[in-house]
């Protein structure tokens, strides 16, 4: 039988006022242009306002400003994206056949490793010597733990995750699949015509709540370790090299790349496929526009962008072929200003 | 005993015209350069056109009119690409050994899952309750195929794939290794000083005669699925957003961004490295130059660019650094301009 | 117990001289700010000098011009980094218990493989037939190594490498986890409405001396074969594409893009993110600077750059608009210069 939830009952649980009928009865989510009568939608982007008059949803979550365009019951919130992730998790949860409390038998864990209780492990997994599993920790088929690692309380680990040596991770995570944590920074010493490898030492220390999105890549420590504090939100396929910092609440989209030895502040956003240059500092609360390419320090909060416009191909490369001549352009217009200059007096 | 091939029969066979002798016999492909006189080859880029005088081949792909330059035998084609790709895939086909349809003894296949006839399931291999592999499905080594997923028929998937639940592939697709479809999206919504995770619901779907790359990421959607449909062709480490859908016969190059909710037409052709922002949508025919980043949406079928050119470094860090001074040069030439036409008059 | 070195024996065994007390006893590495009294610290990029004067290292390796200002033991260098590698390199060694010549009773290894003396072979791992590996070789975990592949004398994987067929791989290389090599080029020919895929039926053949970071793909030759020279180096999340071949020590930092075809020479230094378009060659000695996009052959060794700077946004997006008025503000300064010529006449 599908579980169902009232509409009066969800709104005490979420403490948000009701508009509509207390009794109607749900039993999912839709997006406003798709939901039927019995699930539950919200408005959160304003794009999609366009869609509220219309909707066949049973409830919409949205704020005071919009419930008179709400042509359905609907809960007031005042974080209405926050509330349906709330309810979006209530109505998901279910007991996944994956996530149950389970050793396979394939796995091959080290007799030195220590696990917690109510831990599951995955098909095939390897977990290394002297490594802590702490309680309700899921780890995926195919996990990696090496050796002396550590998985805090109920992180959860999807399939084939890796983790090299020395590296610890805090509670609650989650890490998807095909990262890897913990591999050798990019080292190496030039010794005459070759180049020398420079011993990796370091591990990686991840804090509690953090995300880390699928085939994302954290590199160890070459020295002391790379950190990523508390509730650090990581897309997929991102690069951070090593003894990179980040602080907490920083939440970095898909495709970024961090080059070494660089501190990221705390409640930074950074924006998909931007660039951040080694051996540098951003200061808290710095927002990097997507696709920008930051190459010295940042001290002062606030937005940063370095996106180039796109536009018709055929006009664009007239203009860009400009740009290899702004310094010439740039000294005839001052050129051309001293001389009208002089022509006045 | 190496399979041969005749001339003759190649061009009655690709019902191509052959000019030459068609008791030639053939063994295999190379390029213009490289090719012996038993290896067929084929011309088709232009830039190639300078190594057709001296070429050693046997017998040469080309359209009619470099056929007076083919120094042997020839295939004239009106598409000499398409129809090497059909003679290499006649050269080069030979029963594979990781291609028996052979289930092996370490796989994990879970009781209540489908499986066809005449499927191959590598070693270590996990697949979910309630997932249906149809006939002549061949998984890799190390597939990881979740509950609740279903791969077509005659699709292909190289070792080390892994599929979340509730993806849904199509027939004749190709999936390569290292590939993730079907992680979690990157929502999560603000919520006080915190971030809260915004379950994603949504699974992906995709078409017929589709290409994954190596290490390529395909999130699933928030509420609804992420979409590609029939052959669309995915290079390597392409990051697709969830809610993404891409239109049929779509070609994108490898390390290209989508990001979330972004709609891409029917045969579009996007270049290395692109990213395309979120929640926009680019029309049936756009083709986006190498590393251009798209940044709204395009309603004109065309070619669209934002590559900004290379340069020696010196001289263009002069050039660059004049950028952030671009909106006060355009002013000085409009008060240029300006001050000389109050002159005139 | 921990492992300890004499100072005085390290100045000997690395040839270098020593300023200090050759009996100080050191037990391992630090940075200049962390290093205790039996730690080595090192100073080799001179944004750390600063550091020196307070450090609480035992001894520091550095220039002779900076011996004078050294408040502890130094051992004095003609390239600190080197020295500080080498020293690294011994004083981090120990025997790693993931690196005993141990094959996992869990490999599936082929009847028809051939494997060396003291090779050590992971959990999982799949050999497939008719391939080598040489003596003292490592696999880790999860290692898919397809048939007929060759890896040479000393060379390790990391857990869950992935070779495709016909991949041969050099001595003493290191291998990162979730890297992917082989996989097929991204070659597909328009055949009317629709895309045929051409065979991949090339290999990769990669040198000595050689580093492949986490999660990077070098895609299988078309016709012949993807090479990489001896000595190359390549950090994580690299895509190098079909037919590519890169000379002997070249480096290419992480999240690189080389298209198909291209040729890169030797001691080439290709900057993190940067991309290189298809079907070019860049001769011996090119530094190509971070997030760059190269559009063309370069023929003469230097550095090349098509960096953007970055901005606070509200006065970036100013300055970006005007890039798509570029030609036209050109024009016109050109037509301003004309005019005030003609006036002057």
């Amino acid at each position: 039988m599908t579980p169902s939830w009232r509409a009066g009952d969800l709104a005490t649980q979420l403490s948000l006022g009701l508009s509509g009928n207390p009794d109607t009865v749900l039993t999912g989510v839709g997006t406003l242009q798709s939901a039927t009568a019995s699930q539950i939608s919200f408005l959160a982007n304003p794009a999609y306002l366009k869609y509220l008059t219309d909707t066949q949803a049973g409830l919409v979550i949205l704020s005071e400003a919009h419930a008179s365009d709400c042509p359905t019951n609907a809960l007031i919130s005042d974080n209405p994206y926050a509330d349906y992730a709330r309810v979006a998790t209530l109505v998901s949860a279910k007991p996944s056949a994956t996530n149950k409390a389970v050793i396979h038998p394939s796995a091959h864990i080290d007799p030195d490793a220590v696990i917690g209780d109510q831990v599951s492990i995955g098909a095939g997994c390897v977990i290394g010597a002297r490594t802590v599993i702490a309680d309700r920790v899921h780890i995926g088929a195919h996990g990696m733990i090496d050796a002396d690692c550590h998985i805090g309380m109920d992180t959860q680990l999807a399939a084939r995750v890796t983790l090299y040596t020395q590296v610890s991770i805090g509670e609650r995570c989650l890490i998807h699949s095909g990262a890897v944590i913990g591999a050798d920074g990019f080292g190496m010493a030039r010794d005459g015509d070759h180049w020398l490898r420079v011993p990796q030492l370091g591990g990686v220390i991840i804090g509690n709540d953090c995300d880390v999105g699928a085939n994302t890549t954290i590199d160890r420590g070459a020295i002391e370790d790379t950190r990523i504090d508390d509730d650090v939100k990581l897309d997929n396929q991102i690069q951070i090299g090593h003894n990179v910092r980040i602080g907490a609440h920083t939440a970095i989209a898909g495709c970024v790349a961090i080059a070494g030895s660089t501190q990221i502040g705390r409640n930074c956003l950074i924006g998909g496929g931007a660039g951040i240059t080694g051996h540098i500092s951003l200061c808290d609360g710095v927002v990097v526009m997507a696709r920008s390419f930051v190459t010295s320090s940042i001290r002062k909060p606030g937005q940063y962008s370095s996106v180039t416009p796109f536009q018709e191909h055929q006009r664009w490369i007239r203009n860009a072929a400009r740009m290899k001549q702004l310094d010439k352009m740039a000294r005839s217009i001052q050129n051309i200003e001293r001389k009208l200059s002089d022509d006045t007096h």
